[in-house]
């Protein structure tokens, strides 16, 4: 089979690999229906994260279960299955306090950029659907693998409650299904910091009331003037950059929250500035596992379409274009089918 | 009048000040009952905080109104008064919302190591017992001016909870009044990091049912293996270094909670760092007004004795004295009477 690896910045090719097998007898291999380009394969595409070997890529994915080992007796042949992009075994201390992203025996995903992945600790990733769903709920279903998950973590850790005001930091896919997930926990205003048509017309079909384009310190003021000088009760942020921080920090009242989920690159925050901010500060790898039951409900009822976010969808042989599209900004998300 | 005044590193001196005046409509003055040496008192004595200019010290105080100004409606001449550490107007929205230590107009307090003291925006700030209370109350009652609401606050902002288990970093007395904190809240289980036998008799006392010696990474490894190796559910950080940060942030387990008080000096948090920890942080300079009327209600009904932290009591003219017994750990806490 063939699937997406990269070799060095900006170098995602199509190539040869082999096809996974059952290693340890909790593995399944599934088929995979869909998958993605995730906003954090960008670091190593743009070299800012580095590439020191040949990676096959890609962490988000859902698809029919092809085989499973001795083990494994939760999850079948046959099945349609979604998984977190960090593997987990769902029994282990961390799991048990819902966050499997922490799980003491996780495996972070990769390879999932092909026709066929091999999952570790099936029996605690994978969550079934109770059928297998008709082809347009797919996009849907494929992003709480990792994207809607996150936005949906974002959400919860900035303590989004009804009648509260909201502030997200990134029109990314993240943010924007930040700004669906504020919608669903009832916030009554949703402030989406965003410069790009496309995205604020998705923002708006997702539930944000207001759009506002300026950034940094630029973006707090603006934040203050519309809350009474006082900020922003929950803050997402959805990029992970020290500016975004920053931005987020200062958008937010003081007793305020702020869910982060950007993974941070080259932030450091001061103890002495983040003391006298006066949030809360929760954030990390998204513990999707937890809300796939909860989160594929809402999908299959309708509910929530976060499919939306992908507006660019190729067969799985364009790849290296999925990720330019994303990289220069031309798409949101990229969703690819082998 | 005489009170204390800073010069310089180790250079607190006992002289002449002025009588303080009503200066705006909204000032009371209060006759000094008691007041203390607060550990963040100790940055500026060794040297650590600067000091341009000689500063009168002091920011905990309670005692008897002595004047109140023309626009002062609340509290009266003759009344037993606490106040908090930052003067607030209690009426701005970040007041509204219990975070008055962040009060849109506040006022760091100062010169509280004297005989009598201007207190800014008094009918926000003071909070009057129903009776002036029996002399042996008023250590107790000076605690909820700072040192006690601050170990409260450490424990509501690390999210104690009945059946958690707790850590408490930092054995100075902050640190003890969040083990007595956590312990009203319900915690089952306190771990007081100290290697000091007075401080580890008096956690004990406040309701710590483990003490834990070891510092940094192996007080770290102490509290896993203590906790089947997933760190306590909840941290206390009342000390204020990076070494103490990083133990509280080590020590706690995924989506665990982490209050901290202790004043950031010198602390830097490492973003990704953080990411990974999946912990919550909350902390600030904290909004004791915000508990003024329900821990005078317990102090006064004797459900808690927080001025047991007080191990040594001088007066008014021994303030020098004061500073040095806690600054050589010989005291916890320093009581001084005018």
């Amino acid at each position: 089979m063939k699937g997406s690896v990269i070799y060095g910045p900006r170098d995602v090719r199509f190539e040869e690999l082999d096809f996974p097998k059952i290693i340890k007898p909790t593995d399944a291999v599934i088929n995979i229906s869909a998958t993605c380009v995730c906003g954090s394969d960008l670091w190593p595409f743009r070299g800012i994260n580095p590439i020191t070997q040949p990676t096959p890529m890609g962490h988000e994915y859902c698809g029919i279960v092809e085989e499973v080992g001795s083990a494994v007796t939760r999850v079948k042949r046959g099945q349609f299955v979604i998984g977190s992009f960090f593997a987990s075994d769902n029994t282990c201390p961390t799991c048990r306090i819902g966050y499997q992203s922490s799980c003491q025996h996780r495996e972070l995903m990769g390879g999932a950029q092909a026709p066929f992945l091999r999952v570790p600790h099936a029996d605690g990733t994978l969550v079934a659907t109770p059928e297998v769903p008709p082809d347009d709920m797919v996009p849907s279903l494929l992003t709480l693998s990792d994207v809607m998950g996150t936005g949906w973590f974002a959400a919860e850790a900035a303590h989004v409650q009804p009648g509260k005001t909201i502030v997200v930091v990134g029109d990314g896919a993240v943010g924007l299904l930040g700004v669906l997930s504020a919608k669903q926990m009832g916030a009554e205003r949703i402030i989406a910091m965003s410069r790009h048509a496309s995205r604020q017309k998705l923002a708006r079909e997702f539930g944000a009331t207001d759009i506002v384009t300026q950034r940094g310190d630029e973006g707090v003021a603006r934040i203050k003037e519309m809350t009474n000088g006082l900020g922003a009760d929950s803050v997402l942020e959805c990029v992970g950059t020290q500016e975004s921080m920053m931005q987020a920090i200062h958008s937010t009242r003081p007793g305020g929250y702020i869910g982060y989920v950007g993974v941070p690159h080259g932030v450091e925050l001061n103890g002495q500035e983040l003391f006298f901010a006066h949030v809360h500060l929760h954030g990390g790898p998204a513990p999707v596992r937890r809300y796939l039951p909860d989160l594929i409900g809402l999908v299959l009822k309708g509910k929530i379409n976060p499919g939306k976010v992908f507006d660019l969808t190729l067969p799985l042989d364009q790849v290296a274009e999925g990720y330019r599209a994303m990289d220069e900004r031309r798409a949101i998300k990229t969703l690819l089918r082998p």
